[in-house]
């Protein structure tokens, strides 16, 4: 088998760390991966603790007892949450954006990959997934940022959908009011999407009034499912009283003067590294 | 400032090219990140592109000349791409997953953030994007793949709706008629999603006969854009003649007989490292 130098299987071990969030990889699994002592692994996983940790990248945490092992924490800091949405924001201001009726043209931005890889990091920063069996989103546009929260937090992502007529077995549907609008429409999931009495995370594009998150909630009650956090990229400054309460957002945006207003939600950040 | 080990800038290095893959970082970038001279940099390159290799995750190549630097290209091995694809067809043929009309329950592994990625770095490792705008895919099912292998290409995310309510400003749509049941649907995608004169890869999950997918390049058509690719998750042994000839599929189902059929396609991969 193959020799590896310390270098090499400190690369190595941040890869395979990096690539896997949230994945506990045992002892064993690095001695057979590089054919090395555990004592040798050892000392290897304290430089790579060092290199997140003075990269500011996130934690690599050792987990002890029979199904131990280390495993990569994701956490951004305040600095680098504030330089990334400052940067969105001004991309968010281009006039160009606004369309009739005064929303914003951003799936640009929304589905641009390295966009929303850090945007998942971020929510997985400032959101507690500790004791989480789902990442819920609603189609279509908070797909991708929710895929990669998901990913972040190592965690299966749920999607519902808008239409009835989807092909996954029995599937439970609910009509919902939408906040501004006040349109009546319908959500619906396959039963067998969630386990009953689960823990879930609600990641979502944008939120004005709040009608569609209160409705996937509510959605969630009829699986058994209890939603114990939820972050949404954008919120609107009004309405002020939104229907949902417990949220993080990570931009405000305010639309209601001459020019958009869109700032990051600071007091989003203020516990980050709490722990 | 702080000053790292080699260890540590190695292991640094392998981080910041590991999460963005096809993104050229200059050898200045590494010099002022972790202070140190060029030389030392450069020695720090030849360990990480060694790191790759003996791994098999793909190659780190340098690119001369003013707007050169280095960059990782995802790259997955031909062994891995197989035991990964066995590994889900084994998943695929539990019986628990026939829905009635002779549907397939998949939604738990396409929606599921370790196997998209991975799905995303095998359809960078066999399409060829060398000259390609943008990934684009129509949803729902298909877009987390789509995103990771948008995120495997360092390529913008476009995604074709199937709703033409959608207030995204001027928007083109088209009717086609799906393979199958030739049910006449809509696609519906913004003016200015698309430059003109793009070249795109479509992604999507699944594959009939293909009638989804001919409707894509047509509305690609219309932009003024051509498709170059097209990588499909699953295609069907029948019907043998699909409405599209040039594309990939990562897994072969015949549901034809008394038990579903899944197979990796393994002709997809003939061709593989063949650069």
């Amino acid at each position: 088998m193959e020799k590896f130098k310390r270098n090499e299987r400190i690369g190595a071990i941040v890869k395979i760390l990096s690539d896997n969030p949230n994945k506990i990889f045992t002892l064993s699994f690095f001695t057979t991966q590089f054919n090395a002592a555990k004592s040798t692994i050892s000392e290897d996983l304290i430089v790579v603790k060092n290199v997140f940790e003075k990269l500011q990248l996130g934690k690599v945490i050792t987990i002890s007892g029979a199904a131990g092992g280390v495993k990569y924490i994701p956490k951004t800091s305040k600095e680098e949450n504030e330089e990334f949405l400052l940067h969105l924001c001004e991309r968010i201001k281009d006039e160009g954006r606004i369309l009739s009726g005064g929303f914003l043209y951003l799936i640009d931005l929304i589905y641009d990959p390295n966009v929303v890889a850090k945007i998942g990091e971020i929510f997985a920063s400032n959101i507690d997934y500790s004791d989480v069996d789902y990442v819920v989103t609603m189609e279509t546009k908070g797909i991708p940022m929710a895929l990669m929260t998901a990913k972040a937090m190592n965690l299966p992502l749920v999607i519902i959908r808008k239409n009835t007529k989807v092909a996954e077995g029995p599937t439970l549907s609910m009509t919902y009011l939408t906040g501004t609008s006040s349109k009546v429409e319908t959500m619906s999931l396959p039963s067998r999407a969630l386990k009953p009495h689960s823990k879930v995370i609600i990641i979502d594009d944008f939120m004005r009034g709040g009608g569609t998150i209160k409705g996937m909630i509510e959605l969630m009650k009829e699986f058994q499912t209890e939603v114990v956090g939820t972050g949404v990229f954008i919120s609107t400054v009004k309405p002020e009283d939104k229907m949902v309460s417990n949220y993080i957002s990570l931009l405000e945006l305010d639309t209601s003067g001459n020019e958009i207003v869109a700032k990051p939600n600071l007091k989003t950040f203020i516990n980050e590294y709490r722990d």
